[in-house]
């Protein structure tokens, strides 16, 4: 018997689900971090390209890392919370990750030499979002303080209507001073998917507090 | 011992609900019929300013009782139905009302100043689909007459139809006649946003039905 | 008694959602077909009209049967898995024919003179899918090979990847070649109504993943 299997004789089967939650909170952190840097950076081709391809593995690792919890759930009996949270609270968190890697492709595709205003801001908010699922993500495993949770998720309401704010103010200068059609479609398109990313962070949250109102 | 308390003494629990749910069903009424408002007057900057304000105030108030619904669900043990239709109910009635603000928004930001055909007619089968909600959520209190709510279903979707129809119209019109691409995209964008609050109320429809099924 | 109420008769209750089933994911795939060879036919205007004309009927027809599931469930005490399931099936495979639906209407009211490159490819991808998603969901009736539903739900996974590649490749072309902002306009709206086709028909592999997992 090797060590590894000793070490999930072990463990209670269900609690296998919480290294998986965090390494998919991990790595949503780190798409949105890669995400900022590259909007920082989309002007020099080559830094482009490899974080382009970076934010690409990312969101592979994200699959790979659902498609295990999905298949732990096929094999577990106990969960530590409902399945169907399992799955949605695995499925938004994809769905943030999957948002970057598009944001990511169409800076790519678009052939994009200039941002629209508040991009940069946004995608900061969009680290903090990150940040904040982390934190309530490593506070699943043992729910004794709901409350870090909760503050998660308010805080995440927040920077979800600072991100709507300067979506907006980025729209309305976007309509008033781009003259050119196809800019504007693309630079309306990169807003768009960034402010998604940061919606579906939102969505996190909701299944976050579905959680805590069924177990707390 | 205040009224309210002893109000909410003899009051059962589980329908502190009610008030709630047709609470948000009034608010969403109150923003459709503002949004036909605006799209009457947008030519009317002050009114414009006004109306989109008081949408605006709409969606926050429709946030609020939301997150009093969460609220309320974290601390009820019995609930009316299941956790997770009371869940989904609220978010799309707000999801219907975050259209309607998104729509008003838009209108703004855009610096519109011609809307597509059949908007404002969209606008007032928005205005009747609210309506039809709010009777089916009015219904949902005592279940005694779940045919109220599934006739009201059947308008919804009815009306979800005509909405179809009357989008597909304008959206024809809009490519066959519209040669300015940024006023088109303007125009595209209003009609979907205008039509997506319309699905979002079908949406309410298809979780009244799913109540139903389960209860009676 | 007619033949029909005999048979009615015999058959325990909950088996008759299998054929209901079966019968939307017979649909899908009819819609699929269609909507490829409107898109091989689509300069032939009287061919044109036609297969539009017979992919609204199948909407149409979709969204009986998907009527008549939910009036099945209202009448069935048991059911063959989660009622909650049932419905998420049911309506994911409505929204794989919404889609194809959206696209062929687009395809109509843009008055399309040129597809962008790749529609052709991914609709046939769009066929391939509707059949996996008729193999997996002829399975669920006895559930004895549920490996055979795994199986179809990798391959909608490796569909949908291929999909991705085809869809990024045609965007991109689409952004360095086409100059006529309203003709991109266009090709980008159809290019994403087929890309979330086959995205939907990912859905319907998800809620047959959640299916096995509490069945097996």
């Amino acid at each position: 018997m090797g060590l590894n299997k000793v070490f999930q004789f072990f463990i209670p089967k269900e609690k296998k689900f919480f290294p998986l939650f965090e390494a998919v909170a991990e790595n949503v952190e780190k798409g949105a971090v890669l995400l900022n840097k590259l909007l920082l950076l989309f002007n020099n081709e080559e830094e482009k390209h490899s974080l382009v391809a970076q934010i690409k593995q990312c969101e592979e690792l994200g699959d790979d890392i659902t498609h295990k919890i999905f298949e732990e759930l096929n094999k577990t009996f106990i969960t530590p919370f409902d399945r169907e949270d399992i799955q949605t609270l695995t499925s938004s968190l994809d769905d943030v990750l999957d948002y970057i890697n598009s944001c990511a492709k169409r800076l790519e595709l678009y052939r994009v030499t200039e941002l629209p205003i508040n991009t940069i801001e946004i995608s900061e908010l969009l680290v903090q979002a990150s940040r904040e699922l982390k934190i309530a993500i490593g506070e699943l495993k043992n729910l004794k303080h709901p409350q870090v949770i909760k503050n998660a998720c308010v805080k995440l309401n927040e920077i979800e209507n600072q991100v709507d704010d300067l979506y907006y103010m980025s729209i309305s200068d976007l309509f008033e001073n781009e003259k050119n059609a196809i800019e504007l479609i693309k630079k309306d398109a990169i807003l768009k998917t960034l402010e998604t990313a940061t919606d579906k962070a939102e969505d996190v949250s909701d299944v976050l507090k579905s959680i805590i109102v069924k177990v707390a």
